[in-house]
Formats: C-alpha cells, sequence, structure tokens
C-alpha cells in the first residue's frame, strides 16, 4: 500500500532492507532527509558510493582496509606471532577498541551454521591453516562468538588447529564487566563458574 | 574515537545523525551496504538524491508533493469545504492510510512548543487562516498530536479561528483501537471516559 508520491516510496523501499530497520523508522529517516540541506543529502550519496569504492578486504587477514593490507596488518609493531581468529571485520574493530591485544588477525568472514547451510568450505579456514603453517604462529586465540555458531564454530577450528602444535586458546566466558549476577542467565552464569580463578 | 577505516567512519558520522539511528545501528547499516553490490549501493545513493531533487511543498497545503500541488489538492474528488490541521507531511499519509477522511489538509510544518523557542510565526498558519477565509471552509477538524505541544497547538488554533464561524473540532482522544484497558494509562483513560457516547 503505496501512500507517499513516487520518490518517497523509492528511497523507503531501499532503506527497510536496512538491518534493524522497519517502515517507521524508514520514514523518520526520509523525513530527516527532507530537511537537510541538498548538500547534506548529496555528501550522504556521496560517502556510501565511497564506501564501495574504497573499501576492500585486507589480503592477508579479511579485515576491512582501503589498501591490500589493512592497518593492523601493516603495522610494524604488532606481534605476529599471535594470531586471533574472529567471524567479522566488525569483530576486529570491538577488539581493537579494548587495545588489549597486539597480535594480528584472521577474520573467517561468518560461521559454521549447518542449519542455514553453512560450512568451513564457506569460512576462509584455508587461508587461516596456510598462515598458521608458514607465519611462525605461537598462539592462536579462537574469539568467535559464544552463540551456538560460534561455538560450533570453534569447535571445527580446535580440531584442525590442534594438529599443529601451536599453542591454542577459546576467549574466557563468563559473567559480564559491571553486570548484576541476579540478571545472568544460567548458562553464562554455569560458565562463569567453570571459569573461575584463584585470587 | 576512530577504530574503522576512513571511508567507514566517513559514512557512519552521517548515519548516526539520523533519527533514532545510534553508532550500533549505524555500524550494521555500513556491513550491510559492504556486503551488498555496488549496483545496489549506487541505487540507495540516486534515491537519497532524487528525493532531494523532485520533493517539494504543495503550494496550497504544504503537503509533500512532486509538482506543485499535491495528489490530494489535485484530486477533484475531494472535498474542499472540509479541512484537516495536522502537524507534518507523514501526518496526512498517516489519515490518507485510514481512508476515512474525503476533505483537504493543511499541514503546519511543525507545532508551537515555548520550550524549544517555536512559537505560532514558525508555523504556517497565515496561510491557514487566508485558506479557511478565502476557500469557503465550513469544517475545520484539528488532528495535531495529542501531546503537550499539540494540544498546545490545538488550543491557539481553535482561539484564532473560532472567529471566522467554521464549525471546529478536535480529533477524539481516547482508547487506541485493540487496546487492553489495564495498560491505558490514566490521562488516556480519563479522556476516553470524557468522549463517552450513548449507545
Amino acid at each position: 500500500m503505496s501512500s507517499y508520491i513516487e520518490s518517497i516510496e523509492k528511497l523507503l523501499a531501499k532503506l527497510v532492507k536496512f538491518p534493524g530497520i522497519g517502515r517507521r523508522s524508514a520514514e523518520r529517516i526520509v523525513g530527516y532527509l527532507i530537511g537537510s540541506s541538498y548538500e547534506e543529502a548529496k555528501a550522504i550519496a556521496q560517502s556510501i558510493l565511497q564506501l564501495k569504492e574504497k573499501v576492500r578486504f585486507c589480503s592477508i587477514c579479511n579485515n576491512l582496509s582501503e589498501e591490500e593490507l589493512c592497518s593492523v596488518c601493516r603495522d610494524p609493531k604488532r606481534n605476529r606471532h599471535i594470531l586471533c581468529i574472529v567471524e567479522r571485520p566488525g569483530d576486529v574493530a570491538s577488539i581493537e577498541k579494548t587495545a588489549a591485544f597486539h597480535g594480528v588477525y584472521h577474520v573467517l568472514m561468518g560461521s559454521i551454521a549447518p542449519l542455514e547451510g553453512r560450512g568451513p568450505s564457506d569460512l576462509k579456514i584455508d587461508s587461516l591453516i596456510n598462515r598458521i603453517r608458514q607465519e611462525k604462529i605461537q598462539e592462536v586465540i579462537i574469539a568467535t562468538d559464544s552463540d551456538t555458531e560460534g561455538e560450533t564454530t570453534a569447535l571445527y577450528l580446535s580440531k584442525i588447529i590442534k594438529p599443529t602444535g601451536v599453542r591454542l586458546s577459546r576467549i574466557g566466558l563468563g559473567l559480564p564487566v559491571g553486570y548484576n549476577l541476579e540478571y545472568a542467565d544460567s548458562a553464562t552464569l554455569s560458565k562463569a563458574l567453570e571459569a573461575r580463578r584463584d585470587i
């Protein structure tokens, strides 16, 4: 049911495809664009095109980059012997925000999800194994999500990485920082108990 | 704190200005755009530009239009003697969806909000009064929001429209359709009681 004029409906149809954007949110965004200057709208349109023109994936780790290698892989200060495996490029950004990791990454570009028909061959696993074998990696940290797909992926990776003999670990699961115990679900809580440390 | 490459941060900075879009939502939208084809991204960028190039405000009622007059004002079947006053062009779309109103509209382009420094002179009120005087309007329905600003605007409008002698009404306030009485707030409930009808 089309209630708006054509140019509005056309943009609405594009916007509702964005993740997390429903019809109402799309209408509010269109309202914002109508109220903004032509220059601002043009700048937004150009930013979208530039994103598509400039962003590519790092040829070593698959992280997002505007160059052949991403900023992490280019950085001479990073420890190339420690490799952190994540599902998506956005996960690299999240870990970089912590400033707590000084190694390099490998982005799988997804996770194993048999129910959705995604298997190991859909992920960047061949290049991962090649890196572990050829780049003198000493330690591998599996930082996939803690959901079913992430855990399945972690399990699969641990099986194929173990034979290489590197030190292998999974990021710690437990109570989030600043969290109230009474709101924690029991799966998280039991993981947190398992992961207890002597003090 | 910039964690992404330049072309991503540039687009993120634009997207977080959209109403209802925070940093996390913006990141998800960028992820969607990175995953979509160049053609799709180009189509989105073009839709934004076309919106700005084509959309203007109806010279009679201020509704959104791609022509001098909006589709309502152009429609010969509409009753030009009944005028419905709304705050925003989006409100016209909402009422049109009901298909319950066959008159014409007047969009105020805002509401009176003294705390935010918006007074009657910021609204399209002069042209409203001219229309009521010159276009043989018989009935005016004030359909501004039922929040403080909308009610203030309705009160102001009723004072300046009454002297023109037209029949004047405010849209009914009460319990929304399909709503559970126990979840209704008391302000709505008392309005619903006030608005009771004999059956």
